[in-house]
């Protein structure tokens, strides 16, 4: 069986993916045969020419046409056009992979969410660093027990493209189309990735304060003449406690001068700790029970997670294989009518917990989720 | 001119401080002699080996006796007992200087801060961070303006002494005497270094919201039986903004699992970034606005601050050199005359914000300062 | 134009230049296309599934039938294998991508090098550590002279696979099929980056002393019985001295506990000063000549070599991507009858140093190159 | 009883050796009181200033005098002035603690070796880096058998005070008062630090192959006109061999641009591996047995070597604290009337090792121990 999908979008994001369907055959004989059958976007020249780099066989400039003919759906584009062809699709249960954050606003989140309750088809968020081997291995272990009870979660996640006031404006500084700047687009990862690891040990969030800033009010237009408005945060902070009551401590910025994607992870248990940074996404560094400190862990071997499927010890990945992982997962679940986490739900739940950040923010009080 | 000096407490801090006053001359030739007249302490013989241990000539159990008939009043016993006889020097205008926190509540400190201000007498809170040499140099880097307008500051102070429920019960965990826990005792270490560092850049903090959390109820008493409670926090966090916009975020933590002593302060910039880390306190992390990344900079050449007094380059110091340098400055400004800083008053605008942070916590709300 | 490539060896290094083929259409457009056309081994079952997985059209059982036919023929196998079909190859002026070493005896790679010179063909010689990005970004900054004259050059390739007396034998442990062991296998990587980076630098290495070591002398047999000889090194060091004076010191070890794909190269000038490491192949430790210590870049900007092709800033590339890159400039070369580094003489001036340090350390004493 | 100490020396060994003296009784309250007699120096003057500055009741000019009436004798001062006073002071059954290297030749080391052997006083040559707690740590660690078998012993000692040509000429350029340059000053050290923690479990140095260099022939006079010569090396690697087959690299420079006093470590056996590092001298990296990668340890624990003496977990001591523990050591030894380590044998035997390395390189072959 070969899995026709369609993508819309054919930047960053679709790259991303486009090359993580291509290597499946490679390296994950296992995966479904994936046919990269339509790809959606609106300017045709540009569309064409992407299509051929991606090497996608068709181009539609309406999904409406699309998602209901296709094996899989994925949403690679702006997080506004996120909503409207994802619940279309649903509705006519074609699987959906929806890149993050869900959506602009909880409202519309809230919408897909029901949209994939009510579908036969799955519904999955692409938060794609849950696939990096060394997140995995650490999930591991804290579902084995060996940080004991969870006390500390501290999550960070640091650019630094919009430190230049003259940096030019795009749709990521625009609440219409983005819904929010640093908090939606970078802080829903680390809110994810702590979900994702503690959720079980800890339990939910139950409560945040957050504090949104914007520093560069407007930015020039790209190419052109003036200046456009920024209507979202350039940074958020963010604290949180858990049901088990763990303290959780988050922020991102995209004005921190000499970061370029640096997201970094630190939980603390009873029994232990791990710290875990993307910009060396090999490593782990683990304090467990017995030790005096961290240990280094390059998660390169082969019993890692997903490393069978690589290179001899030693031999790093990069950021993209985290796309393959995920669409190997993404795609067997379709295959095989199985579930997939990160799901529809699982990106309401982290938007709800921004929502409250961002209604923090507002009211200069915590909220409860 | 030597000056006749009096020390309160006799234990960590004692020893420290007193190692710092033998080791001036050697090192600091040109500081005042400083003759260590009397120690005051509670348990003769506790204190008669103590002093001599420490080099003090005579000894004394009641401070009223003492505080008027020295050059200087070194406060270093436990939080409660910070006010009374701090005041009393004060008052027979004896200059003083108190370790940190300055009270544990805030009334006291506001007292304490009167008292200097209607003494003749200098009152030197003792923040011994802010003579780390690698810090001096990061605030030089910060006024130079290297860094640019400042708008993020994070500082975080970890430890795990407390990490073990069966850790034993001490005064630090009792708020009669403490005042607060981890906020108090590690926060206001962070607290000054912030606005030490970027006072004058970002002026003052503005509003903070904070979280404390006591997540070991009870305690064992050491070499007795049953516990007492615990009634200060075991870790806190907070947000804040500083005058000029910027962000700050603080935590600090006595069960971060397999931190021991682990201060770490970032800043950033619009030109440039910042990282300092106690537990490797000869390193700067410099970020400058032609690098592309930071610079690891060992702080030991003979024109960084204080290192004239030291060993050639790469010679690293201590932990217990800052109380060295704090005592020349401080000692130096009693011969001289002159000012001292971190004063009474930067400590009670670090309690304040510490209270704020509290009342925060209390009322789940944001609190201007 | 289409180039038919031929492929020798489809386990590690065949799958590692696959990946990179396959990959060339999405990433660099501008690279010749090319088709997976024939994959050559002797068990005709594991070479048909290799194929498969692979992504060739055809297989073959004799090399000689096919090194004619293509456009290019990739030298995959173990050392032994290289030099026959090497040189059959480029007597019919097809162009060779050989995988490092050149061959398992310096007689053999002076074959391989005289069949090169007489060939109407280019013959690339796969040390694909010249094209990681950060490797790259040295050789800049050696060749603008940003090192001044270069003192002092440092290479270790530390890895652990045989640590254990009871790691199974393969064709690696025989001088026969291997020439050497962690001297020909990771020494020979060491070298070539060597010359790479500080052969305008400081010239050609003069002469050499080397040490090797085998600690394990046999080793069972993978699923069999007995055990059979090691007849290479585990481990080698050796001293060099360049043209220019400087200082070279190398080792490798592949009993080096803890130690994955450590491959660390260090080089000092009287300007400044360069690290970097493998296993954090994204990074470049750099100390510039008015910097007081090293800068860590990482080296993932637009502007770095290759990275236009990739991610933006902080998007990590892995280990495979080299093999992408060294692709891409082989294939352009063939395409465009260009020149192509590094080449079988850089191999062969790679395999006479391998081959002095081995005669040094038979004879205990230097040898001049 | 109070033992009286004579100082030879009041510059930079003087002060460190001055320093650790006025820190015992505070510290070390079961050492030896100490009286610092008697300073020995040239120049009247600055020894004046010397003693009233590191607290000395008298000074000579003639150590004749002063040898013979003392409890030990500390030979602080140039290479070059080592034997003869170090040995008139064994004549005189008067305790020695001399800095190292033991001696500018060998044949001045063999014969203080030999006075030290007819003495009925100890003899103790200053090696104050055996004396770092991590690395009395990792001495422990490899009684223990936790590094199993050792097969690699790494030592570098990197400083870049000379890489500038115009940095000035000094007594350490000078082969007839240093002896040699790079090896003898710092090589002196890592060699020590390799025989303390292998030479139990690999057994002494067997044969060693050595390459010295100088860079820079000539140096300026400091304040004066014209230049001297360089007699010494500016650098130095060597490759050695130990008796149970471990292979060792040793190197050290003064022209490595960017570090400042950077003596690294690293060892590797059958179970485990060490790193160390001095500019980080309170940390330990250690690959144990049922770890994947390196642990760093902060040798600041209550529990580890020395550190019951000094301050709480985390309070990091500094480069002056290696001496107060030597100081300790060799003054309880004189005390006691028992043995010390590094001895006068033990300056003897690196001295033995540094004369291979030298005449290793003039011969251009390895040379036997």
């Amino acid at each position: 069986m070969t899995l026709d999908v369609a993508v819309l979008g054919y930047r960053f994001m679709g790259k991303a993916h486009s090359n993580a369907l291509a290597r499946l055959p490679m390296f994950f004989p296992d995966a479904p045969d994936v046919h990269r059958h339509t790809l959606i976007g609106r300017d045709e020249e540009a569309l064409a020419d992407a299509a051929d780099e991606l090497g996608f066989e068709h181009t539609a400039t309406d999904w409406e046409s699309v998602v209901d003919e296709v094996d899989a759906f994925y949403n690679l584009g702006p997080n506004h056009v996120h909503s409207e062809p994802s619940i279309a699709a649903l509705e006519a249960d074609t699987p959906v992979f929806c890149e993050k954050p869900l959506a602009p606003t909880l409202d519309e989140a809230e919408e897909m969410r029901a949209a994939a309750a009510d579908s036969e088809a799955i519904a999955g968020c692409a938060f794609n660093y849950r696939f990096v081997p060394a997140i995995r291995y650490a999930k591991g272990l804290i579902d084995d027990g060996e940080l004991g009870e969870i006390r500390h979660v501290r999550g960070s996640y640091m650019q630094d493209w919009l430190t230049d006031a003259d940096a030019p404006w795009s749709w990521r500084n625009d609440e219409e189309m983005a819904g929010s700047g640093a908090l939606g687009d970078l802080g829903a990862h680390t809110i994810d990735l702590a979900r994702f690891l503690v959720g079980d040990a800890a339990g939910d969030f139950e409560r945040v304060s957050g504090n949104l800033q914007t520093f560069v009010d407007e930015r020039p237009v790209e190419g052109g003449e003036g200046t456009r408005p920024v209507t979202v945060d350039d940074a958020y902070s963010a604290q949180a406690t858990f049901e088990n009551g763990a303290m959780g401590t988050f922020e991102a910025s995209r004005v921190a001068d000499g970061h370029k994607n640096d997201h970094t992870i630190r939980i603390h248990g009873t029994e232990g700790s791990l710290k875990f940074s993307l910009e060396r996404l090999n490593e782990l560094e683990y304090k467990a029970a017995d030790h005096r400190g961290y240990e280094t862990i390059l998660v390169t071997d082969g019993d890692d997670p997903y490393l069978d499927h690589w290179w001899p010890p030693g031999h790093v990945l990069g950021w993209e294989h985290t796309f393959v992982h995920e669409n190997y997962e993404f795609l067997s679940a379709v295959r095989d009518g199985e579930s997939f986490a990160p799901s529809f739900e699982d990106g309401y739940a982290v938007q709800r917990i921004l929502d409250a950040v961002e209604r923090s923010d507002d009211g200069g009080e915590w909220v409860s989720l």
